[in-house]
This record gives structure tokens, sequence and C-alpha cells, in this order.
């Protein structure tokens, strides 16, 4: 009954009519990405998601991954998706041509990932992590080490992961105790045991290149002391054949509450061979490029779940009769009317609705300045690169946050049925539930946000969000049309100004104000930001209902906007008082008193 | 690792201090519940929460139940924990003493139901549903139905099950297809599929009692043709021993996504033998007495989840090490403080206590009512029953979409690992999230809220919320000590008093206007509550902190009434501005848009 149709449709507003990537054929490297390609891309990619990878979306729950003996077995299905998945090129979309990839710009990649993580979340981990390792290793490996792995990486036969955490410590990286011993050869010999390591061991790939923070004999104490070594499950040959196996192995994969068919693992390293990635002790720096890649992966993941669970919730809405609706009965000649014509339900489909297409409009704002970095105009360059550190924290929290809301919303729709396991809405939620978590949870992500990226620069990167929405209010106050979408962003945003100011100068004084404050004050500023995109969508669509809107899209898509600024984005005041209302109660209740 | 306290300290504080529940012994039938007696009821169920039914709540979960060729088996231990709790005598801890019962008054019984759900929610479920079948024969059988079931119901030997829902019918009962036709000996024979049967097959007690909503041949269409039958899985002799096998069989169990160790049925009724219970075609009548009492109970599932939640983040927020508080090390001799010391850890910590706390009190402030309506009073009576009648729709939907919120908080303090299932976190979140489904979706119940319990005889049902919370604000406004919590309180009070009238006019034009707001309008009522409970128990609290507060629990007290009034409470403004905005944005997309 569960189905899944990639929303082409409004994935080409967002890059064509919203975001004019039409003009991304002006950077260096994107020569050949002409609208017409991304299109067939995006086609190709949707077919793929909607016909391969959904259909094994429920079995793969069901049947989970298999331990044995140190040998992971993917569910049924899985090795052979994965094979058409590579053979289809799908693993080095973005990658550098240089190594094999397709050199294809950020903005396709990041509707292809929401496809895959809206049909399968599991499975999009293990090509996922890949593509952390293989961003990381181009960022920062040597010449060697790229040429060697890379191609691999990038077409799909080996895959990678990020061995970051350990038994005692998560967040806090500087604990880690994997020692790293130079050997005579310049390779390391890594000893210690990661947790919580995705894709760790799977029967996908011929080899797993793992890469790992450890500390070096030498190594200051702390997260300064932390070095990055590539570790492969196999050694490699110089002729690219596979050697021996390494002193890597699995212990055990964990049993967790959803993403069953995605190996989650226990890695042993024995006196493994490693390779130096990048500097000793700067592994922080390498993995972070690594990890930013990666949380902005994740916020999709929210936005692929977010979109299909509205997909299952409107279709069970539409077919399931049950009552009248509060006005009289809308399908007399049936037995009841479908439940889509309660209100509640349709509060809860066009919350759902909302935020999966405004998350998907912020994904590919976000995205185009990945692909600006490839501007000619350092300038340009230059606050891109802010503009995507400054969103990052927002696009992992918040679309996770709200994909999550979304799931539980879907669920809710189908009441009864949403909490069995055969119509799929459960897993929706159990699967997105993770993503609030991994690759730093979102309480990690708001003091990111506030400690790090409000201050960097006394406020610069804040400015590349606040100067363009600030110049964009200032610019259509005019425009009367706008004006039901204008003013309530211009209030949220007067509120987001106001808080900040409050934290920045209240967190100089005593950092535990912007602590307490920051999963809020992420928040506003992420609600902020969709009214901004909903207004333009809105502005954008306006002129063209009527003659040329022949699938009633730019109706629904005003439509949309209007619940948004009227429904949901109030929240934002309640946000604001809780910001405002300071750390005292938080943090003046007694330890011991919990 | 995980750990359960029934929380007996604060249960004393609401019922003895808060709720001046100490004279309850002056109510007709509760002549011997004195303060002494219900402590050690307490104590008692407290133990037997702790020490036998929280151990069986994971293996419960792992385990699951077994269907086997139309058997239904329970995990292991329930059967011997199930066979303690009878005979401790806690089935009937609330029944009438004439069929064996202890006649307690039902505050007592609100907090033994609060701590089965925070030890093991799947199998209160058992006695749960039972419980409901006791209060709705008690009020609409025939003596001879009530004398020859009552005793073992109460006794637990036998156990009793609601059939309402059917493939096709949920929330819209009128659908139901399920036949009654008369036999010459004055019972029925009874046919149809029900589903969703909570315990309508296990291996707990010797006889299961259905409840089935059935039609009788002359029945009326829709809600008002529907009767309530009593069907036996086992026939009853006249000197109470069982007989042949009735018609009734479970044909499957559903797969959920939690409550594993409840068994969830389809039942098939083939021309089972059933009793008439009360009047025909009155069915609706008589069921809903039976909701009501379980609508209650859900909402207590909400807060046992919340609290055990809570307890489960508090521990591991102490121990685990990670990371430094913001305004420099607070354990400079450990590797790193204890996540308790970190803001946004706290934040989550005191929103769990905030809300499993509020909750509390207001499920006691429910279950006073219950009590009161046994007094000699008439208006007191009556008045008792339009406040719960009022409350039940706004104690089962608050009490479970905040445990699910709860929940969710208690997992993202464990990280990584509360998403694990070794340390029982997540099964809390799935667990708790059917309350929010069952028994009527939270929507259905703000429905009811807003169209039935908010009209009601022009709003007399709502005077029993706005005038003692009116009373209160007026008389504690001078009270300068009390401004922190009564200035807050009265704002929201103001926006629900305003919502109110919106809703109640705009209703009355077009009932999509009410529909529309519900959801929102029950919570921001729900919250006002709180509010309102939150004053109190600061103003009891307050006097109390110094000499003889020597565990701090009434400076905790205050600091969580100051947490909620600042950090939670604001949540009402968000609400009042959805709620103002109108149903337009909702209900005038196109359903084809969808």
């Amino acid at each position: 009954m569960a189905s899944y149709k990639a929303p082409l449709r409004d994935m080409r507003f967002v890059i064509f009519e919203l975001m004019d990537c039409g003009d991304i054929t002006t950077l260096p490297g994107y020569e050949e990405a002409t609208p017409d390609l991304i299109d067939s891309v995006l086609e190709e990619a949707a077919r793929f998601c909607e016909q391969v990878l959904f259909p094994l979306n429920r079995s793969g729950d069901e049947e989970g991954c298999v331990f044995d003996s140190g040998v992971v077995r993917t569910p049924k299905g899985f090795q052979e998706a994965y094979k058409a998945f590579c053979e289809a090129g799908w693993p080095g979309i973005t990658s550098s041509p240089a190594y094999g990839g397709q050199g294809l710009p950020k903005i396709v990649n990041s509707l292809i990932e929401e496809m895959i993580c809206s049909s399968n979340l599991s499975f999009g981990l293990y090509p996922g992590l890949s593509h952390g390792a293989c961003v990381a290793l181009e960022s920062h490996g040597s010449e060697e080490l790229k040429d060697k792995y890379l191609p691999k990486l990038v077409e799909g036969t080996w895959s990678g992961t990020m061995c970051l955490t350990e038994p005692h410590c998560g967040t806090d990286l500087g604990l880690s105790r994997t020692k790293a011993v130079p050997a005579e050869d310049g390779t390391y010999r890594i000893t210690g045991t990661k947790i919580f390591i995705s894709a760790g061991e799977h029967d996908l790939t011929e080899n797993i290149l793992h890469l790992v923070l450890a500390r070096l004999p030498d190594a200051p104490k702390g997260i300064k002391g932390i070095s990055l070594f590539l570790v492969p499950k196999f050694f490699v040959h110089d002729d690219n054949t596979l050697g021996a196996r390494n002193g890597v192995s699995c212990g055990s994969i964990e049993h967790k509450m959803g993403i069953k068919a995605s190996a989650t693992c226990v890695i042993n390293f024995d006196e493994a061979t490693g390779w130096l990635v990048g500097e000793p002790h700067k592994g922080m720096r390498a993995m972070f490029t690594m990890m930013n890649t990666e949380r902005l992966a994740v916020g999709l993941q929210g936005l692929g779940i977010a979109e299909v669970s509205y997909q299952g919730a409107v279709a069970y809405a539409r077919e399931r009769l049950q009552g009248r609706s509060l006005t009289g009965a809308k399908y007399p000649d049936k037995p009841a009317d479908p439940i889509i014509v309660h209100p509640d339900i349709r509060r809860m489909l066009l919350t759902q609705r909302a935020y999966a297409e405004g998350c998907r409009a912020f994904g590919i704002w976000a995205a185009k300045h990945l692909d600006l970095r490839n501007h000619p105009d350092a300038t340009v360059r230059q606050e891109a690169e802010e503009f995507v550190a400054l969103v990052t924290p927002v696009v992992k929290a918040l679309f996770t946050d709200l994909g999550s809301e979304a799931a539980n919303l879907g669920m809710q729709v189908f009441g009864g049925h949403g909490y069995i396991r055969e119509h799929g809405m459960e897993q929706y939620a159990r699967d997105v539930r993770i993503a609030q978590i991994y690759e730093g949870t979102n309480g990690v992500q708001a003091l990111d946000f506030v400690g790090r990226k409000l201050p960097a620069d006394m406020g610069r990167l804040l400015r590349r969000f606040f100067h363009p929405v600030a110049a964009y209010i200032e610019e259509k106050s005019s425009e009367t049309t706008l004006t039901e979408f204008i003013d309530p962003l211009n209030k949220a945003f007067t509120r987001l100004q106001q808080a900040t100011i409050k934290i920045a100068q209240a967190g100089l004084r005593n950092p535990d104000e912007a602590g307490a404050a920051a999963t809020d004050y992420l928040r506003l500023f992420g609600l902020t930001a969709l009214a901004y995109l909903w207004a333009r969508m809105a502005e954008v669509s306006l002129p063209k209902i009527g003659a040329d809107d022949t699938d009633g899209f730019y109706v629904a898509k005003v439509g949309t906007a209007r619940f948004f600024m009227q429904r949901l984005l109030p929240q934002t005041g309640a946000l604001f008082s809780s910001i405002m209302a300071g750390s005292k109660s938080t943090m003046a209740f007694d330890e011991a008193a919990f």
C-alpha cells in the first residue's frame, strides 16, 4: 500500500524557478549541467529510487542486518540494489572527474540524496558514508592516497566509514583513546575500539576504508592531539588487487530502534595498519570536512522522511472513509467521507507538506552555496563558504526535528493503522529518529550554532543570512500582494534579531546564557529561514496562478505558504519568549535535586 | 542499568499537600481511606511495580507475544507476575466491595496506574482493560450479569476487553457491521470481525469476557443502532465453573511499533453467544462509560512513561562524563564533567520533570472529582461529574502528547545510546506512542473537547474549570511572592478565554473553524491547567522552604514551577496565534492538490 513518487515537479520549481540554478552552467566545472541534463539525471534517479530502493525498505526493516562471527549480512535484495546503484554511476555523482566521478553540482546531489532517503534511509547510509569519506580524502589526503583509494570509492566498489565514537566518548572526542603507533615503513599501527560505526562491516563492497581518529604517542591531550588515519579492511596491492586482511574486525552490531537494515558496528582495531590523512594532530580538521558533509546529508534524511511520510498520509487520507465532514457530507454517495475532509487531518497533512517543501527549498539554498564555492570571484567563494558554515547545524537539526515531527504526524493520520508495522508509517518515525542524534545530537548542533557560528568573526557568518533577508523584506515591503507573507516574516525576523542581540550580549557575560537558549534559538532561526523561503516561493508563484497553472501547482504553493505563515510560524513567538526568559530557571536548579 | 523508583514523595505531596485528599474519609464509602492506609497501599504498589513488573519490561519487549494457531503466549514471567498481581488484590483496588473489591478512592488508583505504566506499560493493559469492563458492567449490566461475572473480573481470574474497532471503522463506529441476532433463550448470536483488541487473547486468565458492539436486526442505521453485548470466551456454568468454548477466536495478533508484550488481536465472532448489556441500541452509552475510564487511564500511560524516562535520563546525565561545563570544569578531578552540567541537558530534564509532575497533579485533580461523585450533596456530585467530563479528553490527549515528547527527550539525553535497545529508552518512546492513538486519537479528543464539551449546556462544563482558575488568580493577584507564577498564569488564562470566545463564535457559524483550531485549543487549555497547578504547587511549597525542607523537595518544586512558567508556558502564545488565524488556510486548500 505504501508508495513513493519522487516530487520532481517541486524539485524543478525549487532549483529552476526559486533558486535560479539554470545559470549554474556559468560556474567553472559545471558547464555541462544544463537544465536538460539535470532534468534527465533527476528522472533517472527518481526511477531508481521508486522502483529499486523503495520496494526494499519494509523488507529491509523486517529482516535487518545479521551478524555472525564477524560477518555482517545485509537484508535480501540489498546486494543487488547496491550493484545496480553503482552500475548506474550514482556513487560518484558529484565526485571529481579526475577520479571517475561525474562532477555534477551539489544541488543535483542534494535532490538525489533526498530521494534515496525517502525511499530507503538504511540503504542510503552505505553510499552516504562513502561519500563523506571521499570528500575528506579529496580535501586532506596525499596524492598517493587519493590516487590509490578514490577511484574505487567513487565507483562504489569499495566503501568508507567514519570511526569517531568510542564507548566512553561521543560528543567529547578529546577523550578518545584509540592509539596510533608509527611503524618504520611510514604507516601506523592502530589499536582501539570504535562504536556506532555505520556501514562498519557489510557484504556490499569488496573492501571497506575506515577513516579513524586516533592518538599518536606524542599527541597533546584532548582534542588537539587527534590524528586521522585511513585503515582499509583489506590491504591493497599496487595493482589495486586486494591483499591480506588488515587487523580490523567487527565485534558486533547494535540492535536499534530503526534503520535496522543499516549495520551499526563495533569495530575493533588490533594493531591495524593505517595511513595518516592530513597532518599529525590535525585530524579533527579533516574529520570536520567529512562531518559537515554528513551533517547536511543527515538534514536531508529528515526531509526525505517528511516527504515520504506525507505521501503515505495523503494517500490514506483520501481512501480512508470515516465520519462526515463537519459542514455536511462531502461524498453522500459513499458510506462516509474520506478523512481528508476533516480540518484536523488537513492540519497534519499541511504541516508535513509545509515542512517538507520548506526544507527542500532550504536544502537547495544551502547546496547552491556549496556550488558557489567554485565561483571565479574569491569574494563570492568566501561568502558562500561562510553561508554554508552558518547554516550547516541549522539544516542538520531543523530538518531532522521537523522530519521526526512530520513522520509522527503521518502515523497519526493513519490512527491505529499507523502503529502497526504493516503500513510502514511507524518505520519512518523509527528510522528518522536517529537523524536527531547522530553526527552530533541536535543539542550539539545548537551549541555549535550559538557558540561558534554566531560569534564567529564578530557575527560575520550571521550577516550572510541577515543581510539578504533584511534586504528582501525592505524590497518587498511595499508590494501589497505580498503583505500577508512579508508581515509575518518581518515579525519573526525582528524576533530573531532581538534574540540574537540578547544571546550575544548575555552569552559574553555568561556562556550558560547562550547554552540554555541554544536549542530554542536554532529553531527560531530555522523557522525564520523557512518563512523567508516561503515568502519567496509565494512571490514566485503568485504571478503564475491562472492560465499557466494547469495542474494547480502554484495555487497549492501559495496555499501552503499561507498555512505556514498563519499556523506554523507563530511558534517563533513562543521560542522568543523562552529565549528572553534567560538561563536562570535552567541553571539554578540544584544538581542533586533532579 | 535502567531503573525505576516510584515517586512516592511527590505523590504524597500531590494528594495530601496540594489536593487535600486527607479529608477523603468524609466521603461515603471512603471512611477507611485514611492517609496511613493510602500510604501503605502506595508503598506496597511501589514495591510490586519496582520489583516484579519493571524487571519484565525490557524482556517483554524483546520477546513479545507469540501467536500460534489461535493461542497467544505472553512473554516469559508475565503469567507469574499476573498471578502475584491478583493475589495481592490489585485488580479490584477500586471495585465495589459488593463484588469483592476494596473500594478504595480513585485518587489511589490513579497513582497505582501511573506506577504500573512506568514499570510495564504492556503488562498494565491486561488488568487495565478488565478494569474498564468492570466499570461498564457495574454501570450498565443487569444484576444477573453482574453477580455472575463481576466477582471473577474483580479478583482477576477472568479478564475483559473492549471490542469496538472493525477493519473499516475506528473512530466512526456508526459504520460497524458486526451483527447480533436474538436467539430464543434471550441470548444473541454475534457474528463479525473486530480488530485492534487489546488483551483479546492471552494466557493470563482462565476466561476472557469480551464487551462487543454489534447491531441488532432492527437497529437504526449509524451510531444509534449499536448495542453492547457480553461475549465470554468460555461459557460459564451456574456454579461458576467453565463450560464449552464460545464461538470466539483469535485470528492473529498485530506486529506493532511498541507495547509488544501486549497482545493486540483480531477477534472473530462466529455465531458466538452474547448477553445484552444495557438497553438495545444504547450500546454507545455503555461503551462510553468504559471508554471514559480508559481515556483517563491512557492519559496516565503518558504520565507513567514521562516519569520513568525522566528517571532514566537523570541517572544517565549524572554518570555520563562528556565535555566540560561552559563556565569551567565542575568536576576537575574527573576526565570530563557529567553531562548534567550542560544547560541543554538540563533543559531537557526539566522539561520532562515539569511535564511529569504537572500531569501527576492534573491527574489527581481529575481523580479527586471522580471520587467526589460519591459526595452526599447532589450539586457537588453534579459539578464533579461535569468537571470529569470536561477534562477527560484533555487528560487523554495532553498527557500522552507530553509523555511522548518526554520519552523522546529522555532518548535524546542518552545520545546514540538512547537509540539502541539496550538501555530501554527507545522502548519508552515506542510504547507511549500508541497512547496518542488508541481510545480515540488525540485529534478526536480535541474534536470531542471543542465540539461537545465546550458548547455543552451553554458552556456550563467549561465553567467548572474557568471559575476556580479565575477565582484563584483574583485571590492571589496581590501576593507579591506569587507574582512570578500568577502573572504568566494570568496571561495564559486570558489567551485561553479569548480563544474560547473566538472558537465558540466562529464555530457556530462554521464548524470547521472549531475543527481546525481543536488540537491547538486543547493544548492551550491543557498548558493553562498545568500553569494553574504549577502556581498552586509553588504557593504550597514556598512557605515550606527552609528548616522543614531537609531533602530540598520544596526548593526543587518551586524551581520546576519557575522553569515551567518561563520556558514552557510561552507555548501558549504560539497556540493562541495559530488559533486566532482561523481555519481558512487549512480548509481552502484544494483536496486534489494535496
